[in-house]
């Protein structure tokens, strides 16, 4: 069904003017509509078809957004699309140009059913996600219709640029208790995610054609939005220590700043030694250069005690640390936060104010209650026992299973194994088969902008619910890697 | 009070290496814990105080902010700081300069009362605002609550970066059917306001150097926004016409974009007269530059019908049409949007899901459903309505207690009425009492870049809820412009 659909799609028509997201638009849809494709097949990842047609993965995007936007499809945001269920054929099966010449407003039926499916889940292996089914909905529903009940004029109004004081105070308290960080709120600046907190700091310290470390293998959103601002991301490589200092100062000694996950390092998951973590600051200091600390998972930690955050060891404050709420509670509440050295503030009271909406008083005084309450703490210590056991679990069972071929490669934390291609293999075809076979897979090699890295899988564990999930999985992998 | 506190503070140490945001920090801590502030007392507006002052808003709203999070004030967003009530004399009074040497975390009990205290209201006139105290807040928290206890695991993870489908379907239907604009939910992007819709445009459409039309007087933070992106803003003046193109292309004729306020021009309330609005759409196919129409308020007109959205006179896709839910629901729950021309789908979707982070599931589903189930077209109507009987009460009750010194300027539509100054008097004396008087008050010169302006006040009516209300202001008022 996948590979017929994608035939469809192929070649794309470069004569026509009709650009590209259009046409793949409008094939999905007539494959729908021919029932090619039927009410809950899934249809490739965005990422999965860009790098198969060789298109930009907006491109993809938009086409999706258009067919979702329509009723045609479901999307689960990152966690892939699928015919949208109950889907009668022939709906909207006029021809899709006649729309671009006039578009006009779907009547709302188009999207309804859109809304009133059953609920996805996210996909086996998809990395980044916390265990969703573990968080305490009813705990946190009650706790949000409080906080609605008590909503008051003042949460009406638009709420302080840099995040609702009561949110700002319990960072900075959980910061300085449970990392390490030490911070006052008029330093924490909370944010929408990561992007946001990307943007704030390139809009605060960098401009253009300045150059900055980023790590390789690395996380390449950052290297991305570093672009997209007109700075140049220098790929620093990594190895068992972490970010390979001496290296990044031979490639850009000048370099504005270095952007670095030193608790469980994105995506090999090592942890930045403190020999390293010393040469950065010292780099730091003699470039007069920023480091920002991307502490996206340091709470999960198996092996030993978490390590403290580097800005911990920041003696002349040049490290700036971005957190978000992302793993430790879910994506959806669309919140991370900065702390910026003390003579920061200012600069960046200033340009939040100029650049941003800030965030709804409504999900920060949720998370601001949560905290307060004591049910944050809670909830960290548990997750960080389930995701123990998780990964116990996942990497067992893939060991058992698929030992012939790959070998789990065991890390103090982080939310993903690392599996390890055994002989020459690389890491793409399982990849591609198993993304085809609708399970979520992502390859070192992609994670890698410019220097060579052994080949590998990063599969999240953290929705692997039981090792019946696990065997399962394993067995759909073993047809894969054995075919 | 206000008058010993500015003292207080004059003049700012330059000699000394402490930055002014935490002079002035100190200053005001010491002012309250020597009790020459008292709880309750109203502080300046960060905005009056860094004009007194000289320096730059931000370093006010970082002092600001600092004494909001330890407690000392508290910060009512745009709407001014009062000193924290019931707060205990000498809390903290440690010297500040020991945190600025070794930050620590505040113990939560310093921010404690910033949760806990009575409501505050918006200040009298206070722009931009709806009418706080006519939202539908009950039926609001049910659907909310609803929404909550709904959440599925889908709302858990990331959001798409364009907006939940649900929500661009219902603003599409929302804009065809009001507001004349024709789009399809694809080409709706859902911001956390007009700041990131800004931010968005200029990722996607602006570089460095390029020059942008704005109006002269206009609203700032559209230029501020651009200047802070290396993008040139282009005043061009405003007459009772709106926006006077002909001296747009005098002063940059390959501008990149115009950024204008066509259905009640901000802050003069004039509409762009059909002649413009072909003249300007000419401009931009001649000179292959784009226009954003920012329809902040375009429900809002009390003679005639609402004017049709410029966009719906676009023929060849030059034109991006920002709306918002702040002026028609409430600014707290920061959602916004754009409509993009289909030929910019793709580039949008590319850069959003490059810049941004999204905006949390949870509001934009409540909204969704709030269009969706009909209260959203009912609450315009209720309120259009209600401002138009608020605007008149405001406008009777200056002009009878103040017209031998003020004269009412009529305007068709907008949140705001324009006063005149009678003889020659300029608008800053009136506007600067008003303020020491808990009054928010901003006038016409402010709003100018460029080129002059009559003077006026500029004065919120949507929450002025009775004509008993209005008197006492204009009483307060008049002791201040006859004195």
């Amino acid at each position: 069904m996948i590979k017929s659909s994608l035939h469809e799609l192929l070649p794309l028509n470069l004569s026509t003017g009709e650009p590209f997201y259009r046409q793949i638009y409008t094939r999905f849809r007539n494959a729908i509509a021919d029932r090619l494709l039927k009410p809950g097949d899934r249809i490739p990842s965005a990422r999965a078809l860009a790098e198969e047609l060789g298109v930009a993965r907006g491109t993809i995007e938009a086409a999706y957004s258009l067919l979702s936007a329509e009723g045609y499809v479901e999307t689960r945001g990152q966690a892939g699309t699928i015919v949208t269920l109950g889907l009668k054929p022939g709906l909207h099966a006029g021809p899709a140009q006649q729309e671009a010449a006039a578009p006009t407003a779907r009547p709302r039926t188009a999207a309804a059913p859109v809304l009133h499916l059953p609920t996805p889940q996210p996909l086996p292996f998809q990395m980044g996600l916390p265990a969703l089914d573990a968080f305490p909905r009813k705990l946190w529903s009650r706790l949000a219709a409080r906080t609605i009940r008590a909503t008051a004029h003042s949460d009406m109004t638009y709420p302080p640029y840099a995040g609702v004081a009561a949110l700002r105070n319990e960072i900075a308290t959980y910061l300085q208790l449970s990392r390490g960080v030490a911070c006052t709120p008029e330093q924490v600046f909370v944010t929408s995610g990561y992007r946001e907190t990307l943007q704030l700091i390139t809009g605060a310290l960098f401009k253009g054609g300045d150059k900055v470390w980023t790590e390789d293998p690395g996380y390449l959103p950052t290297a991305n939005a570093l672009a997209q601002a007109g700075v140049t991301p220098v790929p620093v490589p990594v190895d068992g220590e972490g970010i390979r200092v001496e290296l990044g100062v031979q490639a850009a000694p000048r370099a504005r700043a270095a952007i670095v996950t030193p608790a469980h390092q994105s995506p090999l998951c090592v942890s930045l030694s403190l020999q390293r973590r010393f040469a950065l600051l010292d780099w730091a200091a003699r470039a007069n250069a920023w480091i920002v600390e991307d502490d996206y998972d340091g709470e999960y930690r198996y092996v030993g005690r978490p390590l403290p955050a580097l800005q911990s060891l920041d003696r002349d404050g040049r490290v700036l640390y971005a957190g978000t709420f992302s793993k430790v509670l879910f994506p959806g509440i669309r919140l991370a936060y900065l702390v910026v050295p003390v003579s920061q503030i200012e600069r960046f009271a200033a340009v939040s104010q100029t650049m941003f909406s800030g965030s709804p008083a409504l999900t920060q005084s949720i998370v601001a209650d949560f905290i307060a309450d004591g049910h944050f703490a809670r909830h960290v210590q548990r997750m960080r026992k389930l995701y123990g056991e998780r990964r116990k679990i996942a990497a067992e069972g893939l060991d058992s299973l698929l030992g012939k071929y790959l070998r789990v490669d065991p890390q103090p934390g982080g939310m993903h194994l690392i599996l390890r291609m055994r002989g020459r293999r690389s890491d793409k075809p399982l990849a591609d088969a198993m993304r085809k076979d609708g399970m979520y897979a992502h390859t070192l090699s992609q994670r890698t902008v410019r220097h060579q890295t052994q080949p590998g899988l990063l599969l999240g564990f953290t929705n692997i619910d039981s090792a019946a999930t696990m065997e399962n999985l394993a067995q759909r992998m073993l047809k894969l890697v054995s075919s």
